[in-house]
């Protein structure tokens, strides 16, 4: 059934059920007043008890403005629920987490960040979803800070994670290390978490490019671009066209920045991972005409599939399981050396498929042994 | 077992499942990216589509700042918790509702209102729980105004629902009309919503007293006890204790408000609804010794329990599936009477109980054909 007809028998793609039905006055005065107003009494007198008596400790709340769904752009809260509702889904089918759709109609960053603190009692984490950048950092910034339970931005670290995972088996099966040169196409919120994590990795030669050349300290740039040029140590400040001897290039731009140059101009044997979707920036055709060793797309009918549906789950179930209330870059990098230890890699498979039931297990076990 | 273990047990009433399975790609691609890009789009083209392609349209926001959590007061969000999933938990098992508790913490009236209009996009109705008076009318009556969604205090509307429901059987079984005086006791939520709807279903002869006396012209009130003296067509002004002769005397107060000299001054036969709970501010032993005809209370161990269970579950599933805007006297009025004729009423049953399957129905009906 194509996508529209069974979104409208739907109606819905997720519901809220009872964990006990409700048979006998008894029930209702055990579940409802007046026997609820002892557990009520139990978490005024100690707040950390809501994880006990609860929903929260399972509860996700996956959070946009609908300003950047998917590749649609400013779409608003109305459009952006059947992508929301759709992650609620595969948390729950994947990973069987409560998670909660809540599209804002506020598009002021301060405000958005005021509204999601106000919710946060009732929910264990927060997923914010298809936000647009850079305002999203500055949001995941200050709910950090200012909020107790885990803040996730499935854009950046969802990607940045299965970006790397993707990387270490390549790196296997390519015979290569760390002392690589790596290119990253786009400084959007994929593009600067990639970079960002793959530093703090211990991957040192990185270089990204936005759509004028290198990011690089002398362009005299602020925010996040800023915080980039920093990771840049080769120094390199022209184009991608010009950009030589890489080891690895990963594209989160959009379709049409990468140059075949580029590519062609790689050390062999060579890993090129283009992650828009759902319009791959190079196709397999090229890619074997390219002759390129490791190719990785963020599509689900090419091999090696990029796609953040294989961690998300998983890492925010571990993180909801661990009570961890705040993410570091060590939970992260051990999340994505369980995604890749899942599967015994091949050039046409280092990464494990969203359906693969260990790959929770592997990212729980890594992350706990994290800290 | 006790509400204690029970709660600590479940880790929460209620759970979020998908209505359908992902067991393959082509599921995932069709009910996630790329396919979910086609009814996002066409939401964005027509908002109304939302009703169509995804949940809204079935779902309810239980909505708290914890300000005035049953009898307990100011708990705070964490702790009004259980309350919001068990009436989420009642709203699920007796009409099919998906709906989800929000605890806020904040406390400012009109960004309480600001919240919830920023959350709208993903919800079909409204329900206000257990916010403190007189916040909660500034609340209600903006948000009616400044939404699209029926806006439903239970506190209010329910209460006030059932005890007019309770109130039409009482009056059958007693064989009075509506040519009857009327006491009500106490001015909050409850005492405030019964009278305005009781005065708007055609009962003329109504005082209400607060703490010091009968809501009059005289006493120079503003906000809400200035609509609640206009409706004081009996120009009474003293006391409680002097109000003689009433046909009905409805009890919305906290315990020790009621005296027995006016229960015994009224005119028989009478009837006598005390709603305060978990205590009744009468026992069952002294409503017989003070030889009330039909009694009533908030208590489900007593016979006419006058509770709004059996009102919120039917109602609101009535607004989401007649796509109702704002909620009407005429509505409540309706919904008050499809309660009432659900069962052939006597002196001890003058309430269906809220597990009678034909409660929503006749809800339904009647609210149909109210407009």
């Amino acid at each position: 059934m194509d996508s529209i007809s069974i979104h409208k028998k739907l109606r819905g793609k997720i519901f809220i059920g009872g964990k006990t039905n409700i048979n006998t006055i008894e029930d209702l005065s055990t579940l409802y007043t007046p026997g609820v107003a002892d557990p009520c009494k139990e978490i005024a007198r100690d707040k950390s008890l809501v994880y006990d008596y609860t929903m929260k400790g399972n509860t996700v709340m996956i959070v946009t403005d609908g300003s950047r769904v998917l590749g649609l752009g400013d779409i608003g809260p109305e459009a952006a629920l059947p992508v929301m509702e759709g992650k609620a889904l595969i948390m729950q089918q994947f990973a069987g987490l409560d998670a909660f759709p809540i599209c804002l109609n506020e598009k002021n960053p301060d405000k958005i960040v005021e509204i999601i603190k106000a919710l946060s009692p009732g929910f264990g984490a927060i997923n914010l979803e298809d936000i647009s950048t850079p305002k999203v950092f500055h949001i995941e910034k200050r709910l950090t800070e200012e909020l107790d339970i885990p803040i996730f931005h499935d854009d950046q670290h969802g990607t940045a994670m299965v970006t790397l995972a993707g990387l270490y088996n390549a790196l296997k099966v390519t015979g290569k290390n760390k002392n690589i040169k790596i290119g990253i196409v786009g400084a959007g919120s994929a593009g600067y978490a990639i970079a960002k994590l793959l530093f703090a990795a211990g991957f040192q030669n990185i270089v990204v490019f936005d759509s004028k050349s290198a990011i690089h300290k002398n362009r005299n740039l602020d925010g996040y671009k800023r915080e980039l040029s920093e990771l840049n140590s080769l120094d390199y400040e022209g184009t991608i066209s010009e950009f030589h001897g890489a080891d690895v290039i990963i594209s989160a731009a959009k379709p049409g920045a990468l140059p075949f140059e580029t590519i062609k101009a790689m050390k062999k044997p060579n890993i090129v991972f283009t992650l828009s979707n759902p319009i791959s920036e190079l196709s397999l055709e090229q890619a074997r005409e390219l002759d390129i060793d490791v190719f990785g797309t963020g599509r689900s009918d090419y091999p090696n599939q990029i796609n953040n549906s294989v961690c998300f789950p998983g890492f925010l179930k571990t993180l909801l399981d661990l009570r961890i209330t705040k993410i570091t870059d060590e939970m992260k990098i051990a999340a994505a050396k369980g995604i890749a230890e899942t599967i015994n890699p091949t050039k046409e498979k280092i990464i494990p498929d969203a359906f693969n039931k260990d790959v929770i297990q592997n990212i729980y076990k890594r992350v706990k042994s994290s800290f």
